[in-house]
């Protein structure tokens, strides 16, 4: 069979078939799944003694990528990633992923198994099992909807309302890289000679396969060096206030504190914006912020132990006055809010 | 706020909180739901001693609906059902929802709550919580994809696999409507004058809002009355082949048996189809098939007292030579096979 033949041809069965090969030799762990794809549903062993955590998340053609800026390898990748981060937010480990397609009629088998390429690195490097899924025809463009199953311990859950006044603010890696690297995307759709500077590769990098920060957050949860968390996928400011307005407190950011990445802030700068706003409001960061309590110094020391060598920068902290502010050369500004998806 | 305002104008967050509030007052069980809509995730106590059944399964509108056949509440209780009746072909209770919509921009709050209405009417009736989703833009038309947690005790599943030569094949209720349903609607599309009769009426209600078995599912896992069970989505004739082909056996059906709805026998013959065979093809019924062995007897009259009204009948057997055929009148045929959604 010619792997440029469109998927209409195979069927849905074939379409399945195919996605159950691909997986049936995996490496993963086997997270005791008792039925796996091929049946109506998947069946699994639960994780012992622990709560079970739930999200989904989803990429649209057309909205959340284009072609021409992200391969199908890096929209595989990315559709679990953006779950992964959300159960990393939350303080869990993942478990168990379903993959729901919604095809375009010509999509080939060339697409199909970039797209599940993808997807398996993330897969393997997050200890994710695919348990199932659904494969349909899509009227318009591609959709890669996933959900994910994951696990914590009782009473170690990260909210976003954990937070208290004095919490100390932190923030995992850089921000700022995944919104700079798709506006160098967009700059240079038509040329296709660009080439992007070592760091803005990094940046365009970020952009089409983020690294959720998995264990940071199933960490920070087990070892309750955070007393709340969420991921930032809509920026830092969303986060921040998102967290703030949960938590019933409001919080002070310190704009010379944030760790913009540094290709970015260049980039953003070049482009006349200001790097401090466009980096706090750009979604695509799949990093975690996190709220640390002062008494939970030794802990928070165990987890950059354990960062693996991603840094956690101190942005800020937790007010008991409700106003989210960001302080800058000795004023302090509204926070600008984050990015919506309609 | 007017209710035909376009959502866009809401934003995600304005949708996400209508949604919320739509199900924060719910009767709905509370099935130890710890964190609910509104964080990067959800979080639940697992049901005790018990194994996770997962499934996924969405209605793309163009291929799984039309809003000229189905208002968006039949899409939004539809969308839930069908993934009602994978975790009923489980032999598993369903617990937990994620629903994730693909929204085009000019969807109206009324349209919103319309779905919603739909999707808390099975929710209700399936015993099923909200535990969290996903909100985003669609670039065609609308996207219902959800994804059902559920539960079953270990040894209690009912995979397709598990059937053996002389189980005998039962279905639920009856065959033909859903596609039968969909043919009238298709056929009078243009008149909005038309009107169904009494027996046509039911096979269009059945076609937008399928009841799927989850009471007769649940007990034949819970009391291993079954040996194997599929559900009718792809038709019966796919279901006899899948379950054949997973237990290593064949299957004879009696087309003299076979409860054809009598409204879609009528419709498919006046269409100058064979009814046999178009309610064997036909999807869109969410009955189930179970397969029980001669030794199961009483545990099969127990299941028939508590499937409350619900016929359950004897439409054939699993055989040791591995053909799948459908005997009529004398003769044998080979069962078509089902229905692709490619």
């Amino acid at each position: 069979m010619s792997t440029t033949t469109a998927l209409a041809s195979l069927g849905e069965r074939g379409v399945v078939a195919r996605i159950r090969e691909r997986f049936s030799g995996s490496a993963l762990p086997s997270q005791d799944l008792v039925v796996g794809i091929g049946d109506d549903a998947a069946v699994a062993v639960p994780a012992r003694g622990a709560l079970e955590i739930l999200t989904t998340d989803g990429l649209v053609e057309g909205v959340h990528f284009d072609r021409r800026f992200s391969s199908l390898a890096d929209v595989g990748y990315k559709a679990l990633a953006v779950n992964v981060s959300d159960i990393a937010a939350m303080g869990g480990a993942p478990r168990l992923a379903l993959l729901s397609l919604m095809l375009p009629e010509a999509t080939t088998l060339d697409e199909l198994d970039a797209l599940l390429d993808g997807f398996t690195d993330m897969a393997a490097e997050a200890r994710v099992r695919l348990a199932g899924g659904n494969v349909t025809r899509s009227t318009a463009g591609l959709i890669v909807d996933v959900s994910l199953l994951g696990a914590a311990r009782p009473r170690r859950i990260l909210t976003r309302g954990g937070a208290r006044p004095g919490d100390v603010l932190y923030v995992t890696g850089s921000i700022g890289a995944g919104a700079a690297g798709l506006g160098w995307l967009r700059a240079n759709a038509g040329g296709g000679a660009a080439q992007p500077d070592s760091g803005m590769a990094e940046c365009v990098a970020r952009y089409r396969r983020p690294s959720p920060r998995a264990r940071i957050g199933a960490v920070a949860g087990r070892t309750r060096a955070a007393s709340a968390a969420m991921d930032l996928s809509d920026g830092l400011a969303d986060a921040v206030a998102q967290v703030a307005e949960q938590s019933g407190t409001g919080a002070i950011i310190d704009a010379a504190a944030l760790p913009i990445h540094p290709a970015a802030a260049d980039w953003f700068a070049r482009n006349g914006l200001d790097p401090v706003r466009a980096a706090l409001e750009g979604g695509d960061d799949y990093e975690l912020l996190l709220t640390v309590s002062p008494r939970a110094r030794g802990r928070l020391r165990t987890l950059q132990q354990q960062a693996r060598g991603v840094p956690l920068t101190r942005i800020g902290e937790m007010t008991r006055d409700r106003a989210v502010r960001l302080r800058r050369d000795g004023y302090d500004e509204t926070l600008p809010t984050g990015f919506t998806h309609f």
